[in-house]
């Protein structure tokens, strides 16, 4: 049975998120229905992560198993014609051996979140950034950022309702950068835990606004202490944006 | 009574364009109203430039003259205030000498307009962008595209309703260029006719899928006729980046 790895882009907003959940509207949920309906039969969607409610995708991965064997272009082709409804892109297709597992053969997974640090309203990026009025200063939330560099205990960053069996991780990337009113925030690692990037980001935001010292940053990290974590940044700002294989 | 630079960003999709219409949602009406909540008064708001129904603007420029005196960054917060039911953000106010005019004292307009050269789906774009499924060849569109510069009669890419006086106008720069399946075409000129851009990067997509050479483009401008024209780009590609004074 062939094996296809999909790279997929999805604007967040209307999905209660990745995985599929009862009577909910899921990019799982809905990528699953767009294989069924090209191949007449049930089909398990594993993903690389479980991008949250209201998160973006430039590209997630996928993969699924399917009785029948397509030519790579006409299954994306197809794919996209069924998903239309929805704001789901499969940006790509590609048969890879029945060793390839989306989410466990993952090396590196990189995500950005964006924040437009500006009194005006939002306009064409309603929806796809988080917006912060207060001036923030970036180089101290870069500077600050490096102190979660490496491995560690990411309890004060992690949701209280992650799944993940160990809270260490070892973070490999997490650099800020402002380039006129946009700050962006560039992070990868093998895995995160649940929000645990959200949570950096509004901890950082704090940092930012001179709310929190670099020193107050690394405190909270070494409380090990979910109540620690500053503000969890919302969720339109973030984008899981390549997976490493 | 001092007058006031307004740099504006929308997202144009609600819009029946800039311009008042009769009973339509207007960018300058919505302008207007924010204005008059403000100050308690009428205020005519003139912008540089009439963007299309759909067509964007990231710094469209306008000025307006109100009784009462503002300080610049609190007229820019009120307004972005009561401006927040719409995708309409008031990035910068500036009081100007009342010899400004947004649309006469312009010395160049800067439009880009965005192709996204893909068979997949829009996903986080949708409303962003033109998708061109066909591949095309961004080099040929940019070669081509040269042969439009300069003083031209442009009757040709201009909409047969447009009222400028002259069909003559010059062309200073006209870029096409590819990063993966983005195709960016930036533009500008002192001024443009109505269509204009849209009409050059329809005709430019028919020179990138091969249709048209670069001769057949130069020999459609040098008819001065509207039916020579290849399709007009749809608007939701274009953006008003930015007015030169």
């Amino acid at each position: 049975m062939p094996r296809y790895k999909l790279t997929i882009e999805y604007d967040g907003a209307p999905f209660c998120g990745w995985q599929l959940q009862d009577n909910m509207l899921s990019v799982q949920g809905a990528l699953e229905a767009a294989v069924e309906a090209m191949c007449g039969e049930p089909v398990r969607v594993h993903g690389a992560g479980r991008t949250d409610a209201g998160v973006h995708a430039l590209g997630q991965v996928a993969h699924c198993d399917i009785a029948k064997a397509f030519p790579a272009d006409r299954l994306r082709d197809g794919l996209n014609a069924h998903l239309r409804p929805h704001p789901i892109a499969v940006r790509e297709v590609e048969i890879v051996p029945e060793t390839f597992e989306a989410r466990f053969s993952a090396k590196k997974r990189h995500y950005l979140y964006r924040i437009k640090n500006t009194r005006a309203n939002l306009a064409l990026d309603i929806g796809r950034v988080w917006r912060v009025p207060r001036r923030l200063d970036a180089e101290a939330m870069h500077a600050a950022a490096q102190r979660l560099i490496g491995k560690h205990d990411f309890t004060t960053f992690r949701d209280t309702e992650c799944q993940a069996k160990s809270p260490e991780k070892t973070l490999d990337q997490l650099d800020v950068t402002r380039e006129g009113d946009a700050i962006n925030i560039v992070t990868s690692a093998r895995s995160f835990l649940h929000s645990q990037v959200r949570s950096m980001v509004g901890s950082l935001v704090w940092v930012g606004e001179g709310r929190w010292s670099a020193d107050d940053l690394a405190a909270a990290l070494a409380a090990c202490n979910r109540a620690a974590c500053g503000v969890v940044a919302p969720p339109q700002g973030l984008y899981l944006v390549r997976v490493e294989y």
